[in-house]
């Protein structure tokens, strides 16, 4: 793999949401519509922590201390190079209070977070499986694509550990992985509680799910109705604006 | 419970398809649209066997062996006057060299069809939980409805137990109980490849999952485009109207 981290490529974006911005690199791994879905679907009440798993740059952290008043928000990231981009975006944001960065590997989380302690927890973890599909030559890509660092089962496993009884735990993934997902979260006994379906166009297969558990949560599911990303002619629905104004995020879908 | 089984209130309807009368007694239970989707979702080749577990009045045995040139279809019924109805279907429609009708318990299928044969197996199985929701006074709907005779596990198991490698099962159920649907079906080594959700209507939240999954598969699950089955006049949309042109069919959505 070829190291290309380059602080002279980063750029500051606009999150268009209370003056929020975010530091990127498009060396790295710019964030998709994942992370806004995600951000939007995940509920947070007055004074709850929450840890993000596999934060990257910071955008759910950053995007969750926008929409909340969440009183502690903790991202996880393995990447040095990129753990400190995120730290400067957290700073830059005036969110040091609130948000806090830990460079560290999700796997030992217990290392840095009280077991059981945790509200919420949310991950938006890479979505191919190791060895699965063509894996970027570049490594930070890499690592926030294929499950190179992590797979499910430690994602799940890890918020398991992490959340109070009760708490919440919200991921996003792709729909092909759902048997793995939904295994992996009812032996952990966090029970699948919520799926929201997304579909890049009305009509058209979903191509990214939302779920929402909770750690020892009775059996039962309720979906909510599919969200459609773009119109036809490839702006954004109605329902997807409510939750998003920016049109220059990194599509993904 | 009160036993209400009365020959005298059964009447023969016609299934509008080559032909197809199918008895039914609206005392006990009549079919659904679920057993129409199921019959039409599931894929049947030439020379091959199908397994209908608590196949009730035979209606997906018998619109099975209306759409496919499957050489045998064998339906399981626990229900004796359920299972003598649907025997008397199959000699109804001259299917009787086809489609046999077992009066028996699905738990003990391998009394009475091999270890690994079946290339096929369809399962329209109770939807509810015993002892969750409101239990019909009558046996038959009751048994037809709640898990009274049959858990998911055992349908699934027993599925298992009928298909040879890499035969296919065939389910439908309600989208509430996905989580444990898709986990018996993984533990039971059923591998999900295929989830068809279907709405009441166009933008709402699905009422019932196709779900198709192969003995010893790979993982790698595809979802279908979901499909509405009414019109907002009431009427049926154009894709359920390929599956079925029956407008009189019992509407269980």
């Amino acid at each position: 793999m070829v190291e290309t981290w380059n602080k002279e490529s980063e750029r500051v974006d606009d999150l268009q949401m209370k003056g929020l911005k975010i530091i990127q690199n498009p060396n790295g791994f710019c964030f998709g519509i994942d992370a806004v879905l995600l951000s939007n679907f995940c509920e947070v009440k007055k004074g709850e922590t929450v840890v993000d798993l596999g934060t990257g740059t910071g955008i759910i952290p950053i995007l969750i201390a926008g929409k909340s008043r969440a009183e502690r928000i903790t991202g996880i990231e393995i990447q040095d190079q990129v753990a400190d981009m995120a730290r400067r975006s957290v700073m830059m944001n005036g969110l040091s209070e609130r948000v806090e960065i830990i460079n560290g590997d999700l796997k030992n989380a217990t290392d840095y977070i009280a077991l059981s302690s945790a509200d919420v927890v949310t991950a938006n973890p890479p979505y191919m499986a190791a060895g699965r599909g063509i894996q970027n030559g570049n490594a930070a890509k890499a690592v926030s694509r294929h499950e190179i660092k992590c797979t499910i089962d430690q994602v799940v496993g890890t918020a398991a550990k992490l959340l109070r009884p009760g708490g919440r735990f919200y991921m996003v993934h792709r729909p092909h992985r759902l048997v793995d997902v939904i295994c992996a979260l009812r032996e952990k006994r966090l029970e699948p509680k919520r799926i929201l379906f997304i579909q890049p166009y009305k009509d058209k297969k979903p191509n990214l799910m939302l779920i929402k558990s909770v750690r020892d949560g009775k059996p039962e599911l309720v979906f909510d109705v599919p969200m459609a990303v773009y119109r036809e002619d490839g702006s954004f629905t109605p329902e997807l604006s409510e939750w998003y104004e920016q049109e220059s995020i990194e599509p993904i879908l």
